[in-house]
């Protein structure tokens, strides 16, 4: 089973590719970085350029599943950060659809629950967590792939609860 | 000039191809209608349908530029509607950032004040309007197509009223 973590974002985009296999061993990770947008361009090239690195990424990998981030959406924040976070998602699920592979979202606090035990953490835990936990050793890191590897790593310890209740 | 006028939604995406010539006769409408992303679908597979149908429409008549409305996202009504703004307005800069032409933004206010001389009215007044201006007589249209016209069609004012400004 091959999962497409994304963490969603309009100027950067983090992504991680993970194996889990039946047996319970260690998930492997494959593949994580960030696609950047550009910062100096309009949104609809950096739209364009994300959803490109990302389509690109998964014809590569071809993964079975993707998990994605769904943040909070905070309106007292302002409609433009929901909306940013509306284009971002879109990104995700064009590329979930145009792979035909399913999509799971999981809220922030689940996702740093997975990797660090408990719903708080800063990103740079979260970091130390899938070092930790995947074996990456100090290989140079964004925070933002780091968080899609926790995305990732939070999916595959979902399918195997779901797994283990199963077996009972 | 042609213009493609997009009024963006992730159920239904009105659409319309609006030429106009450097001489201020009256705009041509080629084609219009909607898009549908299906109500009983997922909606990645809405998305994915609606881009689909979008991009299809923008490399068959090769606009110049895109004319899209911006709703005033109004986060009183949640969180929900201003990120399902955020989705449908990333397909069409999506398909701008693809075809690889400018994207113009419009309010509906300003819409509707382009084709009824007022930014009040309904969008059966918004519908006579463009029927009227284009000579589209009583042939079927859905409201969001009436409404994607009525988008080209502010923007090819827009346009004109610039070119008068130049021409003094």
């Amino acid at each position: 089973m091959r999962i497409l973590g994304v963490d969603p974002g309009t100027q950067t985009m983090g992504y991680s590719i993970i194996d889990i296999d039946g047996d319970g061993g260690t998930p492997r990770c494959l593949d994580y970085g960030t696609f950047e947008g550009g910062r100096s361009k309009e949104i609809a090239e950096r739209l364009h350029r994300l959803l490109g690195g990302l389509r690109e990424l998964a014809e590569r990998w071809a993964p079975d599943q993707l998990a994605i981030e769904e943040p909070f959406v905070d309106t007292a924040r302002g409609a433009k950060s929901a909306v940013a976070v509306g284009q971002a998602q879109a990104l995700a699920l064009l590329v979930a659809a145009n792979a035909g592979i399913p999509i799971y979202r999981y809220s922030p606090a689940t996702v740093k629950s997975a990797v660090s035990g408990y719903g708080a953490g800063d990103k740079a835990q979260v970091q130390r967590s899938v070092r930790l936990l995947l074996g990456l050793g100090d290989a140079p890191m964004a925070e933002d792939a780091s968080d899609a590897i926790a995305i990732a790593l939070c999916h595959a310890n979902t399918l195997r609860a779901a797994e283990r209740v199963r077996a009972r």
